[in-house]
């Protein structure tokens, strides 16, 4: 499947840049669920291009319209429920400036899929705005999270992320060896100006993002994210674990380069005596007294808060000339800057980041029980 | 699925620690495959337990054996050939003591699947060496691995991998910055005593083993793979792309808990400028400069070597008191070691990483080109 | 899945009767697939309610309008050329009546899915006009079987059905005791005012839904299919075979009950002698005498038309009054008519089995060959 | 997917009729359900080809052993459990007579896939007994399709099937215009010499069958399933309904040409006054005075008995000079009869049906209820 989420729950995610609209299709959506329309628009508000210094020109509403599996609230005039039949919801293009993109078909772009697409597509890819690889197609990835957001929420399950690093800049992280994540400051991150935890450390990167747009380059970084609330037995062993959904859907996102979770990569460096999490009793439940496994042991959630980052790489547009080829002449060139972009794109990715997980969880739990509980036997 | 791995080629891993057999059925395999027998079993020979001071003291020989899906090769007595049946082949297993883990049915072992699987499957699971948790399974994704591997290998793709780390020690790295992988130098590693492309670093690996094992306890690590010859165009946008699949696969070798590709986490850091990777064109073919991407632009191969890192944690089981919980009484108590175990689980995962980075590539290559050429239009 | 056909390529289909929109996405669709619009609009007419004396009096003009996944051809002003990205095609409603609806929530249409969807999705169900169990979802699937017949068409294949019977009344059937189907006359019969071979049995048929819709009643039929150009070799035994797949599919039209393939049903009252095909040489070729396997042997095209049937029931709508019950007060109460219908569905229905075959068969070519050739070895 | 069923529970079937061994894995299997092992051997025995005059002559005991996905059940000696872990299941070969086969290579024997496996796979089929299209594969089909049978049968849901017609006789028919099936006649006809509900007709059969022998021909019919007790509610609208989930399932049993749900073909010839099946109240529950729709509406279960039928051709296999090729010389010859075969496959084909249905059933009842419950909201 090239852009189809998930297992139990299908997300067929379309439409390229320049598309005359944008949208999803999510099939076997249980029926009943409540979609609140503000809660869904503040969410696409989160990743939507807007006035800010620190990001594309480009303006879009990007607000969902709803094509099908959805019916009015019988009790609540700004919400929808979902019927039961395939939802698809559309955002139509307005802005596109298709001119801007007319030599990226002949040279490609430096660290952007013109050239890979152009070897699997041919010349009948899409090549205007970067078509389906671009970073607008995560617009409908929200809508069908958001959704899915919503269901997780209304089922105590809360996910939030923040940027933990942009360039040297570093946002204080979770406390992996504690177990409590603060769920009020991720909320306030996300209603605040800056997605960070650290107001201070959020101002800085912006600083940092301004002056790399003055520069006319771009910068990578990194964002974490916790799920608070996921009950233990989700996942399983091998192929169809909770690392192995989250990762291969994390890496749907463009520009991401790295997935890990718990401890991550800092576990190369570590003992067994320090790196297993020891049991405990608390309040009356089993827990662990640290949570290095970022809440997965065995590809099965544990019950603690399920804790993972993703790495992005900066945004491959920037403003200067860079060295490329002629794909039709074989010979080198450069390519000279044009069109908008984001000198940082984490800022709008923080909400993606969240989409994503929120869909895959979603589809998880729309999976059987692993056990036939004693009762029934 | 649970543990059936791939798309286009199903591969179903079945059985547990102490089962009586342990196996793999591949199915949509292609008729006309040739399998060196030699090879494979010198391939299965890089994963199997031994007598060396760094492995678990099981022993089990862990030669496959087919019993469907292949028939004997005309020309070659030691080769077997794909006869588009699926295949299934079997270990059975000899040397399994399921006296030594009695306890862990109650107490669960810090770092193991134990308590999650007892959430999941109740009292119904196998908990004799972890079941189908254990790292045991990894030797029928070795069989198929080393098939696939061997497929590729006739088609001029070459999967390499070696030890980058252990603890703090650093094997010499791959060189992203320039973009030739020296291929002898990997297969020398997968001949010699220890798989790092430096040797000497290896022998201190080994002694800070060895010193894990003295002290009763675990070491982590890294394994840094590359593909060599894969064609350009391999992949695609969004959810089916090089990172989704390989992350997805990857997750599923017990103890992985992070996967980057290229760069990797430290493109967090760097600008654009420094990131991008400049196209240039070497004897008469369009490749780049640098090789940050690690091979991958928009989930699709550009033709330059695919690399990427997996972070192992350390061995869960090592031989000291853990806290941990009875989980009948719901109380805290110590868990007393026992068993075996492998201080360092890193050398025997090599080929692991080798094999479902191969798994996942041949169910890549067995999908139909994404466009039609222009001469059938 | 539940409105998503296919394997390698995905078509989720979404909308209810009266939704704002019913439309599909076609995922994984080879770039560089020219779509004729003429062409498809050509056949999506022959599936529209129109003014005929047979058919249901909603019109709609249902002319999909392409959101994604297409560019214009660059050498014909009437094409559209697929880019690679995920197509979506809609057709907005524009004729629905939802008051004519009203009763059925409560009281369910006997033949219909009314009560078994209220059982499904409980009262979230949108039950207007039928919701996502409404033919009205045959429309997108025409868009989607519309696109794969012209490119299989472009490859030589061709995809032709008629009404074989309606009640009493028989079409001449295909001659599966010969060898060769008359495409001529399959074009004719799609291009005439009624969708048989015959044109005097369809005058006769006609007048039998005439009589129907006097009668205030409804009546069923049968579809007959050939598929003429499909080389050997296509499909596979046991679950992934020409028969599996198509019936699959099959089964997705409204009304279908049955489905069977060559000789079908008659086989049970054959001798082996007289329902195997004998093998011959005719034109250097290797086919055989008849064609009572209608093509397919072990799941796998033999290089013959490939000929099916689908038994259609008649419309469950009927403009009598009918016994049912009243969910809300489980009693037992009376129904009385309502809204439009057609009094019998099969001459829409024709190129509905050819959309739904043209999606199989797209899909399956889509397939990696399933042997290696000999020179590759 | 060649030889994979399901999608919630995944069956892989391996094997080919001379290859070591067959089996299957079953992947996703609910931990905690109990397999009687008298019960399973008792199921294996009704497929078993045996002593009996109308069957092949080929003897394998064909009892299955268990490799993994099992332990013991603690308090009953003769039952295992499932632990969650994939069920591996095997049964070896043993009465394989491979030179019987020698010829068919190279001349394909009318009726059977010999000459499409051979354009499909090429010289590297496995042709000796049908390789992997052999009916013997049904085998390791019945241990899967036993197992689910049981886990439904505890549950309230029986599935019986017997022989309604072989040439020109016909089986009394389950009365589908009533409501009620009697399962104690399915189950006595399931333990009696022959599986037809009529004793009577049973013997006429099996003397057909032996004329048929004598006359070295072979003979088709038809087999009717009933699955009663299935809650309403199971299925789903277009692409994942009883009848496409059913169908192509069913397809999946060697000789299976057609497949009919309720009145079947029937419907092709009634008017909508007629078929419709009236609603009504029965000891307090909402149920149908007729069940001409076979118990599915719209794709979904009503509630009342699913019935359905299969059409299966003659045994290709007979003991006369048949027309055939040569495939390297590319002319006609004639093939000489040789081997053992089934004059008539049904009687052993009715426990497959079985099955199959049990199979697809537990598959579909793994699914996530489609509507959340009002009081989650």
């Amino acid at each position: 499947m090239s852009s189809i989420f998930g297992k139990n729950l299908k997300i067929a995610v379309f439409g390229q840049s320049h598309s005359r609209a944008i949208g999803c299709v999510i099939d076997t959506l249980p029926a009943g669920i409540k979609i609140d329309i503000s809660r869904l628009n503040a969410f696409m508000a989160r990743r939507a291009p807007g006035n800010k210094s620190y990001s594309t020109s480009r303006k879009e509403a990007d607000l969902p319209e709803f094509l099908s599996g959805v019916l009015p609230a019988k009790d609540d005039p700004n919400a929808l429920v979902t019927c039961g039949a395939p939802l698809c919801a559309v955002i139509f293009n307005s802005d596109a400036r298709s001119a801007d993109y007319s030599d990226i078909f002949d040279i490609p772009r430096p660290g952007h899929a013109d050239f890979t697409a152009n070897v699997a597509y041919g010349s009948f890819q899409d090549v205007r705005g970067g078509g389906h690889f671009s970073g607008r197609l995560t617009a409908p990835v929200c809508i069908a999270g958001g959704i899915c957001k919503q269901y997780l929420e209304d089922r105590g399950i809360f996910i939030g992320a923040h940027i933990s690093r942009i360039g040297d800049l570093i946002d204080c992280p979770f406390d992996v060896d504690g177990v409590e994540i603060d769920r009020a400051r991720l909320e306030a991150a996300a209603k605040g100006p800056f997605p960070t935890l650290d107001e201070d450390c959020g101002k800085k990167m912006i600083s940092l993002i301004e002056s790399c747009r003055a520069n006319k380059d771009s910068v990578g970084g990194c964002i974490e994210c916790a799920v608070i609330g996921l009950e233990a037995g989700v996942g399983a062993p091998m192929c169809d674990g909770l690392e192995n959904r989250l990762s291969a859907s994390l890496f749907a996102i463009p520009a991401v380069k790295g997935v890990e979770f718990g401890k991550g990569f800092e576990v190369c460096g570590l003992y067994g005596s320090q790196n297993n999490d020891p049991y405990c009793i608390k309040d009356g439940k089993i827990t662990a007294k640290t949570n290095n496994a970022g809440g997965i042991l065995g590809g099965i959630s544990n019950g603690m808060p399920i804790i993972f980052k993703c790495a992005f790489k900066p945004t491959p547009t920037i403003m200067q000339p860079q060295q490329s080829v002629s794909l039709s002449q074989k010979k080198e060139t450069t390519l000279l800057p044009k069109g908008r972009h984001d000198p940082c794109i984490l800022p709008r990715a923080v909400p993606v980041v969240e989409a994503v997980t929120a869909i895959t969880l979603t589809d998880m739990l729309l999976e059987f029980p692993k056990h036939i509980p004693h009762e029934t036997m």
